[in-house]
């Protein structure tokens, strides 16, 4: 079967906040706008409660997904289902395929964001949002005083784990290795923390709980017992940024393969924008991710008039 | 009388919706957090309607002003109705004062705003937000199919000309001088544009309506009369940015007086950020504004950590 052919000025791909919002703004801006990608409102829908949207104190991230796509369908935009996997630029025009369509657009905006790695345990899936999290900072709130464990061994597990210990009474780092290799000044914080205690050569090889988050299931004792209470943990293993179509077109990525932009979310490849959790911030939010998407739909806006 | 003594980790300067988020966001990260404004909801309160923040498909500048308030004070943070007008770094704690108060910090996040230049003309301030407006971008949806004007010659004039002439019928570009000035590429454009005419050496002297616009007063006739119907008026003679605190601590402005950050919202002076309409961005949105402010908080608790 012969596929459809779409045309637009701005293809967006990725349809999570970012894109969604970025579709709305680019629609502002009267250019033809489509946003294609395959997981609708994208990863935050996977958080049970979003409290650090500003203006809205509490919501689920399916929620504030759908917030945002009804608020971009105000605006003549169309929104498509589906995986691109190629993408290439001819002359001046974008093409980009997926199995069904083929995509021709003056600008493209790459917001498909990262995929969380996993343990690849039982019942982490299950039990995501409800006691097993993958973002401290959006999280943290909802533990004060109680008893966390964070999976990682990174600075980026360990800064997790400070943050977490100011709210939480008591915090597990629990590292597979012989010793976790954070930054020397967060690693002396942690040393001085009252609340935080390392697990080292320890992994989790079951997470239990019905509905919630009960207990998890170590792979050697701790304290007497396998089986370790937590009130949460938070899996801090790393993300990977879902830049394949980037590379496809050459364009700069950092050594944690994440898109490279500058302020106003360009790339190195006119017209090429990039925006959220796929590029190279060190602070990935949804607020943030939407106003790098709504500055890519600026500079395609700019780029498409300066061209015509 | 004695003034008021305040110490905190974070004095947040500029109580508009950036700075209201700024803080829900310093105080995530159990943050001693002081928010102080003259203005409570920033300039946003001057839009009668916003339908660009994504998530938000319309409300009033007020109401978006109120939820980001709300929601910041559902934490443990202060917001004071104070101006400040002195600020000095001692060593490496920041000292501002207000007439009342004094205030002791290890960060400060400046997110004053900034002040469109206005006519100074009859009804002006009157209408503002109902016909007479400061911001295409933000309100030229409400147009449609309408007639407009525009003040100003400079190319940001030109350019929320051509913005405003995809939306409206319309567009008139009134403007004191001999010849309007924008950049070639947009000056082309409106050249070629069906439904932009410029009015040269021609001021409004009076802006008329009850309630809303009606129509404006020329000081010299067009088609034969002084008196000009329009349906809404932009006013794009400029802004200003509230950047005098900064001057005071020597950080690093551009030539239009705007605050020089890098992508963390980081100024030359270390812990002094700045974030919103004051910063070197040329595409300033409530939504990119308050994106920044949440990215300025992150980097001030990494200084604040990496400090302590």
């Amino acid at each position: 079967m012969a596929k459809k052919n779409y045309s637009c000025d701005v293809l967006i791909i990725g349809t999570g906040v970012t894109g969604l919002a970025t579709a709305m703004y680019s629609a502002r801006f009267n250019l033809k706008t489509i946003v294609v990608g395959d997981l609708e409102g994208g990863t935050i829908t996977q958080t049970d409660e979003v409290s650090n949207y500003p203006g809205f104190k509490n919501l689920t991230g399916t929620e504030l997904a759908n917030k945002i796509k009804e608020h971009a369908m105000e605006y003549d935009i169309t929104i498509l289902g589906e995986f691109i996997d190629r993408i290439s630029k001819e002359g001046e025009v974008f093409k980009a395929e997926s199995s069904t369509s083929i995509f021709e657009a003056k600008t493209v905006i790459l917001t498909t964001g990262t995929k969380a790695k996993e343990l690849g345990v039982p019942g982490e899936k299950e039990l995501m949002g409800r006691g097993v999290h993958t973002c401290a900072l959006c999280d943290a709130p909802f533990y004060k005083n109680k008893i966390l464990g964070v999976v990682g061994g990174s600075d980026s597990a360990a800064k997790e784990a400070l943050l977490l210990s100011r709210h939480a009474e008591k915090v597990y780092i629990i590292y597979r290795g012989e010793s976790i290799r954070p930054e020397p000044v967060n690693g002396k914080k942690i040393k001085e923390s009252k609340n935080i205690k390392i697990i080292n050569n320890t992994n989790i090889v079951k997470i239990v709980g019905e509905g919630k988050l009960d207990h998890v299931v170590l792979d050697k004792p701790y304290n007497g017992s396998k089986e370790f209470k937590l009130d949460g943990v938070f899996i801090e293993i790393g993300h990977i940024p879902l830049s394949d179509l980037a590379k496809q077109l050459k364009v700069n990525l950092n050594e944690k393969g994440e898109v490279k932009v500058n302020r106003n979310s360009e790339t190195n490849i006119l017209g090429f924008f990039a925006a959220g959790d796929v590029i190279d911030t060190e602070f990935k939010q949804a607020i943030t991710g939407v106003a790098e998407g709504v500055t890519a739909s600026y500079f395609a806006y700019q780029y498409i008039q300066n061209k015509s």
